[in-house]
């Protein structure tokens, strides 16, 4: 691996893993339980081959969608995921600017090591993602502060009414490290993690609601003018319901196999829920997006565009901002490679003909 | 692997394997011949994933159930295992005492290590485990006993006209260590295993019933006022005749893989079974159960509860009584935590919807 | 592993290659190619489960059946190999003494190092196998020996118009130690190995005819009182052809995976000739078969007994005579025990039912 | 391994590794990203088994045929490859000679570094393979060269838009070494790759043509009297365009998984295109092969020949001409073999029926 020029995203992870204190590493690779979720997530992809198509007369690719209305470069978004400053110091602030560099939507975290208003000048179009808190004042704040900041949807991630058991955290006795806080919040016991915290001592200090109902959905959807997206769907029906319950775009999403390991990958879950959507509203893949082809198996099987969330770390492990933006860089040209490859010039061209599933192709 | 205090129940495995003479692991962890159905049984939960549903205003997860009719904290039992003693000198006296606190049905095995009347004052709700002898006094004599000490159900163990073949404790010259005996027995020469006996001498003086009919199932039922309970039925015809013999519910299990070499995982075999069963009687299913999800998987497939052999071992050997609460409350959590992440809040709520074949979602 | 009393024939195989020449080894244990059918013939035994049934009132195994009319004590049948003295001095006196010992019948192989007449009065029921050489004098010939000395069926070898190439002779410039020759044959140079022989040597001076007919099997019928036994058979419109010209049984065989590679395994074969023959002769399953529960497999499957053929080689290997009739009784144990836990007791009693493809079994 | 006298593909592929320089072996033997498609090709060949035929009075096998009339001593043809003096002084001029010599025909790559003039010369029937180049003056010229040089056709390679990205080049920052030129080209900026090419350096100066039509076939067909073959399609609408725009061949070929990683493996592809163009004109199956029953599989599903590109370079690498003439008679030594232990006498009798699907064959 060359540690300056990684040539896949495979290698920036290898690097980063050589930058990073073990502990941080861990706590963003790592899935729950054994990690079957998270191994499936990557191995949903090989389940399914490209046929290309020849002599079609494609142009340059051209990558650009949007994304509920957004613009944005690629179908590639950057998923929310907490504490980037554990791999950066200059964290959110700098995967921030590179989303922005690259012309793709900014998903912030709340568990973001930078406040939100910091972070959203960097930011070209962006997103805010939201849990829900028990505190409705607290969840009522952070939204009233994302609208404020110019946040363009409001990520509700539905998948944690208690968070995951990773284990490598809690055999790491994994905390965040001095420096490293819940930076949107305002009383010191909710921002930093108490040093002797046991086990995955996250679980331990985060006031998430735990129980859940559309019903909440709904309040969010009140409170906001903000389009909610939905972020952890996996079932068909659970994709119904968040249209009934006014959903503008839905995550497929198992939360990168750190939340209920042995669920479905997320790209197995795709295609039903993409017929139980049948259009209606935008779906976005999350989990195991390692290659551009990838994205275009994504594509074809439904999704409108995918979101990548460890990588951001690796890149940001890497080098920072500019690493993150040599990432996409490097992510975008392979999935303009695979598009003109596959005998396309424009992502909007992908559709479910695309693939099929690996082994004999059926006369 | 932290000895003290495991993750899960494999750190507890391997705890155990560093604390146990080698010959009595092998004894509890092998199983029959190539140990293709042992690993098949661990093998059958992957087949399977977990579609969780979302927003469902589900709360605090509620695991208590009953099986037979007796309560029970959560849908797992200790399955029958022989020679507690073997990894413990408490033997099953910690096993029994462990149960009552995890508040879970204890099956007590004929092949214990301590007799039934001193086991039994430790055990919470527990069930008496029973092969059928040759010499139907001794059988009539142990049925007795457990009644009298309190069994609530007899457990007839179906699938052992023989003792199977694990080679491990041929290569290992296997017999009982000093002290550890059929404590169940009067006469020493049915107690203590001969220390020169020749390959898996167990075989070589337990006695029994090599010609089983579903009469002698009938016959126990006429001579006691228990339930009777057949276990290592595999077959869904069988299941039907257990029926009609007066079941009260079935085992499913092949013995954790130490009889019948390739027979049919438990899991594999358990959905035909609820089929042909039909909601007449209860189902538990044994075998290859490590995880919380492994119990949700066993419940979507038909099963009333699950029983745990092998890990009860692992939890005695690590730290006697108290370290086998430990386990049976990690696996409690596991098991809270993955109906919680599925979107239920009480175990009576999982349904066949709950899992899907690995692989991608038909639409 | 205990070479004194291997506990199994994987363990036999193991003590044979420590005992055995490399290259005498090789030219037994390999397979032609990349050895891709060799493996499957294994492979194809772990696609099928076992469905055990329980409280039958079966008794002691009765493992006694026919082969053509011929008692034997077990469905097991020794398959016809070449040069049993590669691994032991007393080569196939003791294979054939091994055999009557253990009550089954003998395929003598028409490669054997030690003359038909030499072998037939140690052997108990014997069938001769029979390649068709390019000098029908010659074919004549042994027909009418192998009548003479007592044979009960001929098997002829079907598969081998020429020899496959085992590129593990070729590595190893394999040809006939000193005293090990074609003991059939008068010649000097029908009987010996040219000791400079390039490559598989084996196939320069085995003058088989290489273009064979079904009217050779008719050929064959009308010098012969004996039944023909065509071997080498996977097509089930070859099975019905055999039938049109007068096979009473059928070797369903690969040759061991030594000649094509890639052909399908043995038992992947069986169920479709099964079909096709429909009862009207006994199938022979060879190739593959390792363990007891394998043989059930095969019954199940549609085959009357298999044929084994390298094990032969590992019994004689670890101990002559003696050493093949422990390997043969260690296998008649385990179809004993396999059978008794299946709840069966009589071979005749296994049919399709007791096998299911390995997965979930279907409601 | 024996390096001078391989007794396989996959020897003559370890001998050459020894042989070759490291960045020139890699820049032959990789593929495009991770290598997914690559190790496809080969593992499509292990999902069909061969049923064999007995009895069938095949005699000496006939492997001859023809390839668009062209006769040729077997189904195996030369793929175009590009620079054989990467691996052997002679490069082409030996590679053509050898083809010659083994009576079959050889497809001239464009990217060749030896002119098209003194390869031809040495070959026997050869085709020329083009890629169209932005400058159609350039594909004008190659065209008529060929043409004067006596190619019988014009292989139109289709799926190469854009070169794909072979990291293991880019990480070997690899260059064509001194000598070694598109010795095609006149201007020496076309002929010789800068020393300091970043990456992949062929990507930067082969200016094909990256938008290419179906128009452009039908251009080329204009433009010689030659049978165009387009080289590169993998689904089946495009295999009946090609039709409708007058192909006369078809190579069905994912480049060696050179070019889109993913894409679908090439003896996958090939069963729906046989039935998509329903013998209105020949397929040849490129990719994967490596052995003589490889090629029966190829033509069982559809293929008229198969072409072979990397062993190619195996056979220069080792000794040459000569090396690559020992190579190819192995290889027809395999096929002969495979052919006649498959119950056929002429390639010509291969059918459908010869191959199944690995696993149990159904009743």
């Amino acid at each position: 691996v060359n540690a300056e020029a990684p040539l896949n995203l495979a290698e920036y992870e290898a690097a980063a893993a050589a930058l990073v204190p073990k502990a941080a590493f861990d706590y963003v690779a790592g899935g729950a339980g054994d990690e079957v979720t998270l191994r499936e997530n990557r191995a949903a992809f090989d389940r399914w081959r490209v046929l290309p198509r020849v002599l079609t007369g494609a142009g340059e690719p051209r990558l650009a969608t949007s994304v509920l209305g957004t613009e944005a470069s690629m179908p590639v978004l950057v998923a929310p995921s907490a504490f980037h400053k554990l791999v950066h110091p200059d964290g959110e602030l700098a995967s921030a600017g590179a989303a922005r560099r690259a012309g793709i939507v900014y998903t912030m975290s709340t568990a973001a090591s930078y406040p939100i208003e910091a972070v959203a000048p960097r930011a070209g179009a962006w997103w805010f993602q939201l849990y829900v808190y028990r505190d409705r004042a607290i969840t009522r704040e952070l939204v009233a502060r994302a609208e404020a900041a110019g946040a363009s949807a409001l990520v509700v991630t539905v998948d944690t009414p208690i968070v995951g058991r990773r284990e490598a955290d809690e055999r790491n006795r994994f905390s965040l490290p001095f420096g490293v806080t819940f930076a949107n919040f305002d009383r010191p016991e909710q921002r930093e993690m108490p040093a002797n915290a046991e086990g995955s001592g996250l679980a331990t200090y985060v006031q998430f609601e735990s129980v859940l109902r559309w019903s909440d959905l709904d309040w969010l959807a009140s409170i906001t003018r903000l389009p909610v997206v939905p972020k952890g769907i996996l079932a068909p029906d659970d994709a119904r319901l968040a249209l009934e319950h006014g959903a503008r775009g839905i995550v497929v999403s198992n939360h990168g196999g750190r939340q209920l390991d042995s669920a479905v990958a997320a790209l197995d879950a795709l295609p039903a829920i993409a017929a139980a959507v049948d259009g209606r509203c935008e779906l976005l893949l999350d989990g195991g997006v390692r290659r551009g082809v990838d994205v275009l198996k994504a594509l074809a099987l439904g999704a409108r565009a995918v979101t990548i969330g460890r990588p951001i770390h690796w890149g940001l492990a890497v080098g920072g901002e500019d690493g993150l933006v040599r990432l996409l860089e490097l992510l975008r040209a392979e999935i303009a490679l695979a598009l003109q490859l596959s005998g396309l010039d424009d992502v909007a061209q992908v559709t479910r003909s695309l693939v099929l599933p690996t082994g004999p192709l059926s006369a």
